[in-house]
C-alpha cells in the first residue's frame, strides 16, 4: 500500500514542467524496465507487483523498491492497461558525439512524441548513437515518447540544440531530405553526415537547407505527396548504412 | 445552422457498428476532401464553412452541401482542432487485384488504426494498389486510420479476407518478413509477390510463415529488438521496388 502523495507525484511526471523541476521521468513496461536495470540510468524508485519482483530479484538489489498492486500501478500509469512495473528515473546527460559516429540524425522541430520515440527505435536498429533535436522539438522524456522507443532510449543519446552548430563541431556534413534532391537509389551517397528530417507539417527550415552539403530524395513510385517523418528516417538510414 | 440530430449522426460514425449499419464513414481535412471531390467515392453529405466553399466552388456542384460554422464542425469532428470541411462518404468496394499488380501487401491482424493508415500512405508512395488485411485486423474506415492516410485511402484498395487465399488467386508468392530470413541488402529479391507484415506484438502467424515462398529480413546494425509494422513495410518496399 503506497501513499496517495506518491501516486500523485508519479502521475505529475507526465507533465513536462514537473519532470524538469525534479529532473526525473517515468519508465513503464516490463521489457523496458528489465533493460533499464542493466543500464547506466539511475532509478530513483521502482514500483512493481510482488510476482514480477520475485521473478526479477537478481537485478534489483541496491534499488529502492515499493511493492504495489495492479490497481495502484494503473493509477500511476500513463497507459490504459496496467503494467507490472514502473520506475521513476533520473535524467541522464547525453554522451558526446565522437569521431566514430559516422551518422547522426537531426530533427528540426519534430512535434509528435510518438514520432520521436519511433525515430529513436529506428536509430537504435541502424546503430546510430546520437540524435540532435532543435530547441522547439517535443520532449524526449514525455511518457508517450519513452514508451514508443521500446527501450531504445537507453542506447541512443538525444541532444537539444542548434543542428547546424552540432554538424560543424562534429565535422559531419549536413544532409537534408527534400523532394528535389539526389535520388537515393541512384546517386553515390555520403559515407558520413548529419541527416536532418523536418517537422511533420513544414519540412526542414530554409536556413538549414541552405547550409546542406547533400540534398537527398526518396524516389516515389506512386502518388502519395509525402511520407511521415519516422518512415522517411528509416528509408534514408537503410540506404545510407547499407 | 444544422440540427443536433445531424451532428449526432456524424459523430456516431466514429463507431464501427454505426459505420457498418449505414455503409458510411467520415473524411476530414481540407487536403483529403479536395482529393475526395475528384475521386470515385460517393459523397453523401459535405459539411463546410462558407469561406472554404467559396474557394472550392468549382468542384462541388452536384454535391449535397450544408454550410456550417467552426463550432459545429468541431462538434462533429474526431479531431481536437476544428477543420474547415468534413464529408460523410459511402463505402466503396475495393477493385480486384490484376496481373499488373506485381506487389501486394498483406497485414496479419494489424491492430492500430494509425499504423494501418500510415501503411496505406506508404503503399501509395511506392505505387502499391492493394492491401489484404486478415479478418481480425483494425477497420479501414476508423477516422484515425482515414486521417493518417493523408488522402491515400482514395488510391489504395483495402481488402479483408484470407491472406493465403488472396496470394493463391492472384498468383503472387507469399513473402514474409521475419528475423531469420534472407538479408534484403544482399540476396536477390523476388520481382513480384504478396508481402506479409505481422501484428504489432506477435508478428506473422506460423501457418502463414509455413506457406511462404520467401522469408525476408531487414539487416540490423544496432541493438533494437524490432521495428514497428509501418516502418518495416516501408523499408521492405523500398528494397523490393528499387
Amino acid at each position: 500500500m503506497i501513499s496517495k502523495a506518491a501516486i500523485r507525484f508519479v502521475k505529475s511526471l507526465q507533465d513536462k514542467k514537473q519532470r524538469q523541476k525534479y529532473n526525473q521521468f517515468i519508465v513503464e513496461g516490463e521489457k523496458s524496465i528489465t533493460e533499464l536495470l542493466k543500464s547506466q540510468f539511475r532509478i530513483v524508485k521502482l514500483y512493481a507487483v510482488q510476482a514480477w519482483l520475485e521473478a526479477n530479484i537478481l537485478n534489483i538489489d541496491k534499488i529502492d523498491v515499493d511493492v504495489v498492486d495492479s490497481a495502484e500501478l494503473k493509477q500511476m500509469s500513463s497507459h490504459q492497461s496496467p503494467q507490472n512495473a514502473l520506475a521513476v528515473v533520473e535524467f541522464k546527460h547525453p554522451e558526446s558525439i565522437s569521431s566514430e559516429d559516422k551518422f547522426v540524425i537531426g530533427l528540426d522541430e519534430i512535434q509528435d512524441p510518438g514520432n520521436l520515440g519511433t525515430i529513436i527505435r529506428i536509430a537504435d536498429w541502424y546503430g546510430i548513437k546520437h540524435i540532435v533535436c532543435s530547441k522547439g522539438s517535443t520532449d524526449l522524456y514525455n511518457p508517450k515518447c519513452i514508451n514508443s522507443t521500446m527501450g531504445s532510449f537507453l542506447r541512443v543519446n538525444v541532444h537539444y540544440g542548434d543542428i547546424v552548430e552540432y554538424s560543424k563541431s562534429a565535422k559531419l556534413p549536413l544532409m537534408v531530405a527534400v523532394l528535389y534532391g539526389v535520388n537515393i537509389h541512384q546517386g553515390a551517397l555520403p559515407k558520413k553526415g548529419l541527416l536532418v528530417i523536418g517537422n511533420e507539417g513544414h519540412g526542414v527550415k530554409n536556413d538549414i537547407i541552405q547550409q546542406a552539403a547533400h540534398l537527398l530524395t526518396i524516389p516515389r513510385f506512386g502518388e502519395a505527396e509525402s511520407l511521415n517523418a519516422a518512415v522517411s528516417t528509416a528509408i534514408l538510414l537503410d540506404n545510407l548504412v547499407r
